[in-house]
């Protein structure tokens, strides 16, 4: 990685305007940074229409509307898990894709959730004030009752969906008011192969050749929404050296970590990770090589499970550089010598709190790491229903934060989705998941005893997978509704274990959150304060699944001893399925194959930026100083692996359907040509 | 550079039948290896075919007959040379390409010298012999004194080239007959930026887009030769994963070197050849910045510079990794364990004495490096016409080698070449090399003395430059014909000049050829008999411009997360063009671009293969099980440069056009028809 040569100098100069790194909020834009570097200030209707146009998918994922009516783009994996539950062992719409050409054909999904930004607030000093002066043991608790109360005022009074959010590690709190939208509607995915050619070796890969998007609708009573903020489509897109904004919600980032959280990282959790996901892959991989049946039930999980092994693989890689490790410990240090020599930044001892507590989360990893069920969705459901009957009880401000009455509905969407579920699948990721906790924690371990009930994992799996009726929604539905009562008596054999396992997880979570949470989040707070204080508005927070706008430009980079291009072209799709005599997985889809002549071949298709981007950016638009949707994100490559942790410019890109490319897909190998005109309206 | 983890393993495998490993010589091929590895076994026609068919560029280059009569291929930076010397200021055949649609156009090279190997002959045994016995001083002058008697005989019975090659580094001695052709038509050549696109930054790269290829015709008595042995053409080309042969002449390579010959290169040799070359092309570039006409003028000898430093840079990154000096050092200590074993192998002394060598070259290594006014080719021949003057008036065994009788034909078709040469840029060099002795030198060193007279090297660079006649033909003839009398008598400032230096590079060759050369041969060679003693069958030679014949198969990689396919095509030559708004080096041939419509994208257009291979084996055909001709090798790839070295297999590769792709080119981008037939026929 050539690339983290130049780490040092970029990481350091974060914000001072000569790295286009940062992904920031929409209430805190680098204005400042835009007009020194690209002579660019956005009026107060651009960023409106940003913050309007922005679309969050509530699973994971980004998108925008892209036509009044209502209409969203995102890519096809963050589609895939509602392309997976709509389709059945005729109609398998993940490989074939799906396609509506009039409204009536468009497909509701069962439990995708659409959230659009409508306002923030931000209630630091309100969160703050309600956590001050109390005893360390209860700080956190108050701290967490007064985000119950924010949310469940907001949430009363405008009935939109109603989050605080932490930022900066503790160091802000926001309230972020969301239009939610649940009648969303299919419209348009292309094949699985065209939007994911080359498979897992393309992944993360650059020059790319994909058509990685799904068009859904947006319905309210019945009818498409009127979506006045939308982004106008550019049939030219951007060119070399263009700035361009990328608008999404990446999930997560690392990069205010103090350096023993980064060891953590790179020592025990990402190693754990790598490892728990390659037996995932390969117990998925045994299961679909029972037939095309089986193949195309695990496709969704399978794909998924690929992409984060990849990417936690580059995430460790960059962390383990000690080029990336050097800089984070100096900037560390830095920022201590601050503290140190200002008595007013408050935050003397915060990192040895910090330190203190990874400590104690490091040293019992294994048993807090290996007591899930949770790839089994059935046992989750199991779980959630146990759990719902007795939060639902208790007040509002003392629940779990996901059975606050805000979060009620989003979680009936997903409980009671009407998505099929598969018996067999679920046997076999259960019965890993036992396997896996028997192997980590013994069969002595409280859990192991609980969950197993002294059977071996393959046949308690059987037994609970066979024997519960979790799979039909409407039982779902009954046990929820009879509340306590019902979930207490109910024989169900994984109601039962649910139960059985249920008093080790509430020990679990609360010594999680008294010990370790609480010290993160109060104590991260007050690193966060100080760095704020130091280094100003050249500060922004890791990324929280909130909308964040990061600027860039459209370039390529130097590779070895080569350039690679700014932009890909349907020529280098064909050429690359062409040079492996079109074997897969870098075999062409039936469509791009059949339509092969219609299609402009020099026509762009896929192209790399600058932005700064993490998972969570799937489906984010890329727009242009006029507004204008440029591009698509649907990767980074890589070299950008490494944002995780620090942003670097060198090679690391993020990476972006082209807006011609778009069109030319619609029109020419999927003749969705109302769909293209919608998107090309004047 | 992943591939070098592989590296210990394949190297110590060499010969195990586990690598495909080797240039081997056409009287000792690996049979045993074809046929465990491959199943296959090359009967006595096949090898005499490859034998007769493969021809060697004096200058440096292979190539093959392709038509039965006499119809050449290579590659177009073996033909550029000759392209640039056949050019001038209105007909630029480098960058425009050449086109003779009938034979009476084929255009005479001024100064080409083919050679097609007749038969070879082991005279070890005598060369050793004559040497036996003699004092340690007087060794190497009857070594070298034989070696004359041995050329001398075969000329004078045979009249073919004879040359006596050295093998093993001293190790076995060959006499080598060639037919040799100097009326040498040019009959194609495309445009430069079809031959090279990408320039220098996708040259040592794959995937590749290139045409780099030329035909000539051989001609005798008027007439194109009749060549019975030639390669057949084969429209399909290989299969992955086929068996493939490469039949060339690779230039030297450095693997049999002793691991302190091996730190020389590394840490002096190649580091300051790489200063030299980078000081080269900046004084090139400088020059073609003046004008069109210079740019024309210096191109070919600016690529080649180009090229050069980045084949080195490859060199010298493979031997600084650590791996593979590991590997070296591993050899290296088990053959002189087994030489400790068994004094047999009499070869103890032998590592100790080349250390003591090769310090001493090391000691003097300014003085014999910065002495050179090589890169002005009129310095060259002045210096040349002033030692042959000298040099064939003694006995033909006392003489230089490059004197022997055996020789003198080859010599003065270069020194009585009519090819233009271009006092302005000629100037440019002497310059650049007399700066760079004085800088290296200093002002008080005999040699600078001697060359600068005093003056500054721009002063005495323009004098000499625009003072001589030698730029005439005609001019060099008489002064040769002339002999020791002319050579002393004129006063052309030139010849003058190297009057001058002679007797200073006399005693430099002198000390060089005692001194470090008989030590390096003699020594050498008793390393060379314990290695082959040792090893028998599954040793192989370093590589010494003779012809070689390497096996391999023609393979993809892995390249990071992602394969790299194992073959291009025209698909991909359009799709990088317009990925890089067709802009310089990226750009498109005027003629590719002009008749793309008419291009069939899918046809295979370069291709990869694992055959060992290095400079000097550019233009060599790749033949199949049958003869026939698939491919044209034109580069390795950048992980290929460190087989310099060592062979590995992981991710280096020889990069060939596809036979398919040299048809397509002709006919539908050069529309080359009968050309195309010619090679096509049945």
């Amino acid at each position: 990685m050539k690339g983290f040569f130049m780490l040092a100098a970029l990481f350091l100069a974060a914000g001072s305007g000569r790295a286009d790194e940062g992904m920031w909020t929409i209430d805190r834009l680098p204005l400042e940074q835009l007009s020194q570097r690209y002579a660019f200030t956005p009026d107060p209707e651009w960023i409106e229409k940003v913050k309007s146009a922005s679309v969050r998918f509530n699973d994971g994922g980004s998108g925008a509307f892209v036509s009044p009516r209502g209409l969203v783009l995102t890519n096809h994996h963050v589609a895939r898990g509602q392309l997976q539950k709509l389709s059945g062992e005729k109609t398998d719409y993940v490989k074939n894709g799906f396609f509506a050409r009039r409204p009536s054909e468009e497909l509701p999904c069962p439990d995708l959730e659409l959230n659009v930004l409508v306002s923030t607030e931000d209630v630091t000093a309100r969160v703050r004030a309600a956590a001050a002066g109390a005893s360390e043991s209860e700080r956190n608790a108050r701290r967490k009752a007064e985000l119950a109360r924010v949310e469940k005022e907001c949430f009363d009074k405008t009935k939109l969906r109603c989050d605080v959010v932490e930022f900066y590690r503790g160091g802000q709190y926001q309230l972020y008011r969301y239009k939610k939208y649940t009648d969303v509607r299919l419209v348009m995915a292309p094949e699985a192969r065209a939007a994911a050619f080359g498979g897992d070796y393309d992944n993360f890969v650059y020059p790319r050749h994909e058509l990685d998007l799904a068009f859904f609708r947006v319905y309210e009573e019945g009818k498409p929404v009127e979506s006045p903020a939308y982004f106008k489509w550019s049939a030219g897109g951007a060119k070399e050296g263009e700035l361009v904004f990328v608008a999404g919600h990446p999930w997560a980032t690392q990069r205010l970590l103090t350096v023993r959280q980064l060891e953590y990282q790179r020592d025990q959790y990402l190693p754990a990770y790598l490892v728990r996901r390659a037996a995932r892959i390969r117990a998925l991989e045994a299961y679909s090589a029972r037939g095309p049946e089986a193949g195309r039930r695990a496709y969704a999980k399978l794909s998924g499970f690929a992409n984060g092994l990849k990417a936690v693989t580059g995430y460790l890689q960059g962390i383990k550089s000690p080029e990336v490790m050097a800089v984070k410990k100096a900037d560390e240090e830095a920022l201590r010598a601050a503290v140190a020599a200002r008595p007013e930044l408050a935050a003397a001892g915060a990192w040895e709190a910090i330190a203190a507590a990874t400590d104690k989360k490091s040293a019992r990893f294994k048993d807090l790491t290996y007591r899930s069920a949770d790839d089994s969705q059935l046992a989750g459901f199991a779980q959630q229903i146990v759990r719902w009957a007795a939060e639902v009880e208790k007040p509002n401000e003392s629940r779990y934060e996901e059975f606050r009455d805000s979060n009620l509905d989003s979680m009936r969407l997903k409980l009671f989705s009407r998505a099929p579920v598969y018996p067999d699948l679920e046997e076999v990721l259960l019965a890993l998941d036992f396997q896996e906790s028997l192997d980590q924690l013994g069969p002595d371990h409280p859990y192991v005893k609980a969950a197993l009930g002294g059977k071996t994992p393959a046949v308690r799996a059987r037994e609970l997978i066979s024997g519960t009726r979790l799979a039909e929604p409407d039982f779902r539905k009954k046990l929820v509704s009879g509340g306590r009562k019902a979930a207490a008596a109910s024989e169900d054999p994984l109601i039962v274990w649910a139960r059985g396992v249920e008093p080790l997880y509430r020990e679990m979570r609360k010594w999680r959150e008294d010990e370790i949470e609480s010290v993160e989040s109060l104590e991260g707070g007050r690193i966060a304060r100080a760095r704020l204080a130091v280094l100003g508005a050249a500060a922004y927070p890791d990324a929280t699944a909130t909308l964040r706008l990061s600027y860039g430009k459209v370039a390529g980079y130097e590779e070895g001893t080569t350039k690679v291009p700014y932009k890909t072209n349907f020529y280098g799709l064909y050429a690359r399925a062409e040079s492996f005599d079109n074997q897969p997985p870098f075999d062409l889809s039936p469509l791009e194959a059949e339509r092969k002549d219609d299609v402009g071949l020099a026509t762009p298709l896929d192209f790399v930026t600058t932005n700064d981007v993490i998972g969570g950016n799937s489906g984010s638009p890329v727009i242009n100083r006029r507004g204008e949707y440029v591009g698509l994100v649907f990767d980074l490559n890589v070299p950008a692996l490494v944002w995780n942790f620090a942003y670097t410019e060198a090679q690391a890109r993020t990476v972006a359907v082209h807006s011609a490319g778009v069109l030319e897909g619609l029109r020419k190998i999927y003749r969705m040509y109302s769909l293209a005109d919608e998107l090309a309206a004047p």
